[in-house]
């Protein structure tokens, strides 16, 4: 047996864990040219899954949305996000779960019933959606011009998914206005999502985020959990950006990263330009829970 | 060297000839995880590539669109088209070409501009959109209930794009109502398109089609000139559903079939529930123009 370098990450296809650079998808697989397919983020912090059960039970949810059945059933992913994670060595990870509609059994069909759905998984080290340099300022966000986010009438945001296209358009304005990351509003100029966060207002020690057009985010319910803990009041509901900029504090929540101050959206600059008190303790707190066992597991090879 | 079988198809990717089983993706690949990617298709009938220039045209524009920039110019891409076909043997194919965003150069990036964007190509057997089986009939379209089309405020349905959870939504309702294919409306009930393929519609010897929310297919520009070339005017306008059920004869252009009537719209029937006579002359002049050598070219694998 070969010794295999798993210092990028890992994947698991088909049964078989190598290392990520060598994970691929074909090139006419529906996953692809359709954008056929679902996904969930589980992360790993300091050799520990978070919340592995409710990432499951969502992905679980998203599949069951846009009709993709795969073989695998809960406690199978979980075995192979252990093992998978426990080959790589990785004590920090982002771990991606995957399920793609595949290709008609019939060759040329576009019946999206004949394809055999199938599941997969990877992970790279941890990642962070903003950067760690960005954390002790907090965010700069800017509300993109070129892009709403894609109506749930089209493509229902609380089932996973890659259609990244409103982002990326976003994205790219940001990045070349200076800000950190973008932030979409719905076409009636409410508060949505950005790529990969969720968001959260606190008003007058109230707090508050977007109702529809969103991923209903685990680390959002994680926030919005913590709040309760606080004795905090959290409402979900629609939120005009006019509104939204009127905010004490504002805070993103990524698995990547967790609950991330914002600074700055647009020209608006919230608390002090700097990590809000709420947001900071809601962010402590977030980092604790992740050594409490009823919330995380050790990552464990031999699962 | 081996003998490799490519009567499935093939592909080019960073320079290679490979038989299509063969091709695929990274996993983390941003043309997958973000669906960042454009694509067109030319098709190749009876050994010749047809309008190939539109297409190429169409698909460096559409790439500009989302600012994606690859190595290869038009020519490269004229060739590596040849030679993949060529290779492949295929007489009659569905040929695409694609350029992908890629992953950023540094792992964990946001950054859309940190990624390399690459191109590749593959080939298989010509797709009919529509069965062949179903052309003498014409086919029967059902109008999406459960998603409406994405707006073009969100993703710019003109660069030729892989977002399609909206239509396999459609499709899935359609075909479990006994339907052909799916026909998706804008959220202002605007008659938009199906999964790759547009409509158009004859009403008193005039022919529209739909203006936005609309991908501009070659096919359709093709048919707009046939329509020209038997003095039939054609307008290009906002079209509400009820309006496009109350036309003479409907149908679809697609590079997967050419022109395609269309004789049933839920429960509306067209044209005597047949191809109407004015899309059977269509139909029959766009398969002649495949023998116009200004509008086709003989695959040269050696080109």
């Amino acid at each position: 047996m070969t010794e295999k370098d798993f210092s990028q990450g890992a994947a698991w296809m088909k049964g078989e864990i190598m290392p990520i650079g060598e994970a691929a998808i074909p090139v006419t697989d529906w996953g692809l040219t359709h954008s056929d397919i679902t996904y969930d983020v589980v992360h790993v912090w300091d050799g520990r899954f978070f919340r592995m059960a409710d990432y499951l039970e969502r992905f679980e949810r998203s599949m069951e949305k846009v009709r993709l059945s795969v073989e695998q059933d809960r406690e199978d992913m979980r075995r192979i996000l252990h093992q998978m994670v426990g080959q790589s060595g990785l004590q920090r990870a982002y771990v991606s779960l995957v399920a793609s509609r595949g290709q008609p059994s019939v060759p040329g069909s576009r019946d999206p019933r004949l394809c055999e759905n199938y599941f997969y998984a990877w992970c790279v080290p941890f990642v962070w959606v903003f950067l760690e340099e960005v954390l002790p300022r907090g965010a700069h966000l800017k509300i993109a011009d070129s892009a709403s986010r894609i109506s749930p009438n089209s493509v229902d945001p609380t089932a996973k998914n890659y259609h990244w296209g409103d982002f990326t358009q976003g994205l790219f304005e940001a990045k070349e206005a200076g800000f950190d990351n973008t932030l979409l509003l719905d076409s009636d100029g409410h508060v949505t999502e950005g790529p990969g966060f969720n968001v959260l207002m606190i008003k007058d020690g109230k707090v508050s985020t977007p109702r529809q057009g969103v991923l209903e985010g685990i680390t959002r319910k994680v926030a919005m959990e913590i709040c309760a803990h606080h004795g905090l009041e959290v409402a979900v509901d629609d939120i005009p950006v006019e509104q939204f900029l009127e905010a004490d504090e504002v805070f993103a929540t990524t698995t990547g990263g967790g609950p991330v101050a914002i600074s700055r959206i647009n020209d608006r600059v919230f608390s002090n330009d700097a990590p809000g008190e709420i947001t900071r303790q809601i962010n402590e707190t977030y980092w604790q829970w992740h050594n409490d066992p009823a919330m995380s597991e050790v990552v464990d090879v031999n699962y």
